[in-house]
């Protein structure tokens, strides 16, 4: 599959929808993507039963905090300098690359250094969603190592970890990231072809690109563009549980830049009951919990997405206006993402929420 | 030169004098040492015009609050490591290990190095004393760069750094090393021969054993150590300005370990008269100033030392105990400390302290 100049604004909204409003926003993104293409360079997507199994495959993002990128977007030269360091520690050249996680920004700067590079992308990721940390990825919870790995800021300098723990390599990447005035540039998880399809989840960016789609078709031909997504997403091949769980005018966002990430929580109130209690969701760069009262209607993995109540447009948490009119949804993740192994590493208590991971399906039923 | 398992006393006593309190103390250093040398290896000690200008010279340290690497000794495994790192990075063997500061633990790990590698040390360092910062050596000051350089913690884990500014390398470093639990090692400052002949502090690794062997010469033969050494200072080939500049008891001492280092100040009252105005030192891993009341009496970078007030002992600001009977001390450093690209980077407004450099021997004639 190629992505073309005109995939780029539904790739990029299906990017924002996964990216469950962290990941960085995913216009600069975008921004970057299309200049790249502007020069006549095209993306090969590969799928992941395409890739040898002995292939040289490196994952390619972005870390810090998503309104520190807003500011300083990533630089292309700053990515490729990132994956030569990396290939001249591992004395080979990468066959290919792919994303640690296919929402926000992180979904675009693998193709951005496709573009340049010529190298094809993976059409598989770490978790078909975005988290904040380095170890909250399929290819942690099945085996691989995050290292070496190679961190790179805005003026081509580099950092190169090598370490046994991936849960170290977060930690010393979340404080040279902040040495690094909040974001930078990674060159991650380099593995095999053969690794990357027994740890990946497979065909994330397609979904990305589908959903950006979805939206796009249902805003054509219904009154309610969110009901055309979720119909799409019940619908796929391998469906998924996808319910409205809050909608109505954000009343309060509490902000917070904190240890290298985006904390908060905004308040949802009905449009048509300003005495009704609001529905409260908690995020760390991305989205986690949706309550109402004592009550969870949502909690990580599963996808929580803020949206534009008219357009189905994915809004990110440092985006999010005070007064905006939205729907908050809610999706189920695929059940390779709902083992007791995946839910150690980034289920709610991953994230110091009390409580056992209640699945999105029992709390909110379609 | 050859350094000998007999010198070991002799040379950490006076690596803990030219450490004016910080720089580790090298009691562990030689506890390392000693087993090193208890192996039959012997230490080669290189005068800096005998290295080839082309050869390949390694500084190697320890990072990190002094308070911490009392508790966790360094690891020569882990210095090895940082070495062998540091080698593959730069494509070839090192020809020759040196220090980067004589003062404390960091005058012996390059010599445990030496031992189990066979490598030569070279007579030089970056400082002839300690510093607690990075880029607080000559190397900086007369233009090489820190990067490439590597950092490793315990269990033999890497970070390798390439980057431009020797300040920003300080930064990441720090941050670095407070990640890996407060103390770490470094290769670091990869030189030519002809590049330490021109920006290192020459025989300041035999200053040490000559400093550690003066204060037992004086021990034997006269009533008062710490005159003995003075006068040995005083009376070298390339003499010092040597003074006491307070004598007394400790009455107070005020310590923090912050930002990955130790802070603190310390309390001289004279022995003879309760009532007088104690001498006041404030300390970041290194004794800096000496005042009494509002007039300084002596100011980094000339040496700040605190001896035993019977032995001449060294005693650096983690092990200094309330009560204790000390003599302080202070001495002039070689004009090559004081020009003012040097006093920028290491004189007292470089600590945050409000004063121009008074030079010692102005503040407390002979």
């Amino acid at each position: 599959m190629q992505i073309t100049i005109n995939d780029l604004v539904d790739f990029t909204r299906g990017a924002a929808f996964l990216g469950t409003g962290g990941g960085g926003d995913p216009y600069v993104g975008r921004l970057l993507l299309k200049q790249e293409m502007e020069n006549g360079r095209t993306i090969t997507i590969m799928r992941p039963q395409d890739v040898a199994d002995d292939a040289l495959v490196v994952p390619i993002a972005a870390i810090g905090a998503p309104s520190v990128m807003l500011e300083r977007a990533p630089k292309i030269e700053a990515l490729e300098k990132a994956l030569s360091v990396l290939e001249k520690k591992l004395g080979r050249k990468a066959d290919a690359l792919s994303c640690i996680e296919s929402g926000g920004i992180n979904a675009t700067l693998p193709l951005i250094l496709a573009a340049r590079t010529g190298l094809p992308v993976v059409d598989a990721d770490g978790m078909g969603r975005a988290f904040p940390e380095l170890q909250m990825v399929t290819f942690n919870i099945y085996g691989l190592k995050a290292s070496p790995f190679v961190m790179t800021n805005d003026r081509c300098e580099s950092v190169t970890f090598e370490v046994e723990s991936n849960h170290f390599a977060e930690q010393l990447a979340r404080s040279t990231v902040m040495a690094m005035a909040g974001a930078a540039h990674l060159a991650i998880y380099p593995m095999s072809g053969r690794q990357l399809k027994d740890a990946g989840v497979p065909g994330t960016l397609s979904l990305a690109l589908d959903i950006g789609r979805a939206i796009v078709e249902a805003r054509r031909g219904r009154a309610d563009p969110v009901r055309g997504l979720l119909d799409f997403l019940r619908t796929m091949p391998e469906p998924r549980h996808a319910v409205v769980l809050a909608e109505g005018k954000v009343v309060d966002i509490r902000r917070e830049t904190r240890d290298g990430f985006n904390f908060g929580r905004v308040l949802v109130q009905p449009f048509s009951d300003a005495s009704a209690v609001p529905a409260e969701i908690v995020f760390r760069n991305e989205y986690l919990t949706v309550k109402r009262g004592e009550a969870f209607l949502a909690m990580v993995p599963d996808l929580v997405c803020v949206l534009d109540a008219e357009s189905a447009e994915p809004i990110t948490t440092e985006t999010l206006k005070y007064g905006a009119r939205v729907k908050v949804v809610g999706v189920s993740v695929p059940p390779v993402m709902r083992t007791g192994a995946a839910l150690a590493t980034f289920g709610p208590r991953a994230f110091g929420i009390d409580s056992d991971y209640l699945a999105i399906e029992g709390l909110v039923p379609a």
